[in-house]
């Protein structure tokens, strides 16, 4: 199976990043995660993007905040799958890093989900991963039905507690 | 190779789709296009993501304006890779359409790209097709070199133009 | 009497639906509540609206934050009055939920109230109740100068509190 | 059948007015329309609101602009259903009369609609009637239809158009 | 001298008021204070501001948040000038209050100050009675005096502080 | 009758400021109207306010876009009532110029009005002088009077129009 | 003289490069402009920054819209002073290349101007040459009086038109 | 080597101004910092930015918050390189004193940094004065390789947590 790259902007992304890597070891997917910044290690950054399809990564997961380069650093400098996380800064809630991540000109897509939306930066991964990994999606597919099971099980509880 | 799921909401969102199968037709990816609304027609689209996997496809591209829900429509209804592209409207300038198409609970992932972006939108799929498919990859790479190219051309160019 | 249902797309907004519930049972209108996720149970949370007339149901109440689509599923759903409450999600103060909800496109109308607007959601039902039923109307009018009775004592007391 | 009042802020919303007016008369419902403003006459803003009960009205649509304080001025005096319509206005795409319409304070809910979002306010005012009209029922599913038989019908163009 | 009368729209904006309250004190300038709610005691906010200029106040500060009628109402009252604390609800910063109050439409204005701007409003109405007042417009360029020593005398002992 | 000063921080603003000109006239409220930018020349907008209450001004409009520093600069200098209008920029549909102009700091009040809102500007001016001038008091309130009545024209208009 | 590098990340901001150019030519100031793109031309950019130094420039201008990293680029690359113009792109009025620019992370200072503010760039890049070139100050210093006095004779000319 | 110029526009800016007179301490950059506001206090204000220069200062760095105008008000009144660091204020994140920082006309440039954004303004100001010298822009340079470093020793930390 391809590995997923992770890279994160600063180490204070780690708790947004954990919630991403909860769920690849969770659906057994090989990861390998660093702190690379596109601002105070641009070589380093765009070094592990350029040679991340050689090293056998079939998408990378980027996580930063405020004016958020990372994801497209990252996409600039490799034709995998891209998935921007933006990260919540010290002020406008992510609003900063979100327009930073996702608003990429033609040609140098980032795939982009919700402000701190590590566990979702993951399952996409993983879905991609599972374009052509039976197994994986079969996993995927379980995934979702307990996801859906739970919420059942929350509604029948929740009669009992209204009813009270 | 697998194809390419598109849907849209409305026609008026057309002008943006095409940018996205003048991508896929550049780079010879299969694919098929619908308009179904998630809240016109949402019988029709769940059925549609329901069953895309079976029916070969590898990753679904979803257009909508305003409360766009239908990339979130899709996403609940398979595991496959959908990518969401939020339309401009008639105000807020997409953001409307962006917050509803990214901001998606844990769980259920939408891939984000920028307003209006549909050539990234197909260039994602593209990417993502591409993480098992060297042909791609390879043809992905060319492309970006192009681009590259093209720019230090008009750089080329714009030294005689200011020099003037 | 019609009953109102209520639907909530995370057990984490049942604070927000909590003053609605204190609201309809004020005004013995009775009511039904379910957690149906657009997202994780889009099954079910179409199944309620499908069925929503023929059960007797008057009005539903959907609760979301976020790319808050619950409100628009319902309404995609049912031809029954759908009111949406945005609900407060970890970032943007609802904004994500708010434009979500009211920017429905034209054919679809979702009654959107306030952020985390839970108690006037119940009123709105009752509201639209009370159009054909003379005793719920007449309690409607109650409440209302009740409130403003209330107002007004709070305005004698503060006279008494400025002037120390 | 009861009516539908019908009140705009300025007769530069008279467009945006002209879309409810067109879906009920349309679906056959009854209504009056008149310019009132809650700025400029108050009074006869507030009396329209204060006697649309007695004098046979059903629900009441409020468009306006900028700081738009006419849906709330209705809602204040009446205890009927009000649907706000927050119209665009010079600046800020309608974010102004959003914002004035939808964050009602508890007790006085008013029924927002999407910005510009006539017709939907005169389709949610056909769906309250209809809790209680089995024919107005009828013709709402029956509108329903026809819009998503409409959109299948523009799918199948788009299949052709698509293929040339 | 003119009194300035004080409207809130409800209790929880006293501490907003407050400080209106402190600088009229210090400015030895009468006032009244009330709650008033624009939408659950129109009548009374109505007939505050109908009666004001005959009953002797020079300008109506209104404190509200929220989707914030109550400057707008007092305006459509009255011709006094009518000065809008726009506060600060439980989402959104006081944005929604801010365009609700400050975007009136052409004809009725509302002198609109900072999100919970309270000290600042009663400034303004001490500078508008202090057009025709010298005695009260020396109070004020006094205490601007005192204002901008204590900035100084912030400066003097900053120095001391850095240098440390 | 005091004069009413009037500074514009570019000539660009004047179509804004000619609104406010216009109401002045018909108020027969004698003026003066300067081009001084906070900017490009401090000096001299420093100076206009500082002088404007011995040289009989009873008030300042400040009209500027952008970074709108000048009904705070006006304000600085003077304890006259000073009236903001935030001027539409080539970007940000003057919110920029709403929030730099109304978010003034404690102690120095700047009375703001909508976005481009020059006539209320006047007439907030207007307002302002007729605290303690009851001529001017009854022709605002007369011309109150003929706006409310316009409207209702225009009501009546409607009924012919929409039936027929 | 140290010359000014100019960076633009697409040939569609030349119109905003402009009035930089047309200011640096005005005050004698040597630069040289290139389109170089922080994603389709990433190691170009980054060439450019590092070696930018050693080339004597002084200051570095990068104009870029949408997700505008290209200014964060130039800045992760060298310590020389680094200007952001944030261009208006297709939707958001350049709000996403705002944040994008000037929300920089510790370390790495970006020097943001206004939204397309091209001429202020290179007047910030011509004040930094000038903190140790006499001529150049005297020069700017020149320009300001001429700006002012450009006011002060539109000011002049407006006394006329308003007494028309 | 010249001097820096810190002003703040209140005592309440100075946990972000500390964090701009430790860099410079760290580099070994002479300041000097005042509390001057633009509004209180705007004679002092403009005069420390008219006499900057001729007291060989090197560039002016302005903390405020709210209407932010103290930036504009020292580039009013000098051609030294103004660096403006927007504070966070009691609401909109820091919005309105971003916006009132950077939006500044054409003319009169204001280098603007993130909000609360202190060590970047003193980084910035240590740019520009090494453009000249070169020992400051080796300190600079060595601070960014220590700032590199300690990002790697991050990751190589991060890698044990990661496998435990």
């Amino acid at each position: 199976m391809k590995k997923i790259g992770i890279v994160m902007g600063s180490k204070s992304d780690l708790p947004v990043v954990q919630k991403a890597i909860d769920v690849l070891k969770e659906l057994e997917i090989p990861f390998e995660a660093h702190i690379y910044s596109a601002h105070r290690t641009p070589l380093e950054a765009a070094d592990f993007a350029r040679t991340a399809r050689d090293r056998d990564f079939g998408a990378i997961l980027a996580f930063a905040g405020m004016a958020a380069h990372l994801a497209g650093a990252m996409a600039a400098n490799t034709t995998l799958p891209v998935i921007g996380v933006p990260c919540k800064g010290p002020v406008f809630d992510g609003m900063d890093a979100l327009l930073a991540t996702v608003q990429m000109p033609s040609g140098i897509p980032v795939a982009t989900v919700a402000v701190n939306g590590g566990a979702n930066a993951a399952l996409l991964a993983a879905q991609i991963l599972a374009v052509t990994d039976e197994g994986l999606a079969r996993r995927l597919a379980e995934k979702r039905q307990t996801a859906a099971a739970a919420v059942l099980e929350q509604d029948a509880a929740l009669q009992n507690e209204i009813m009270k």
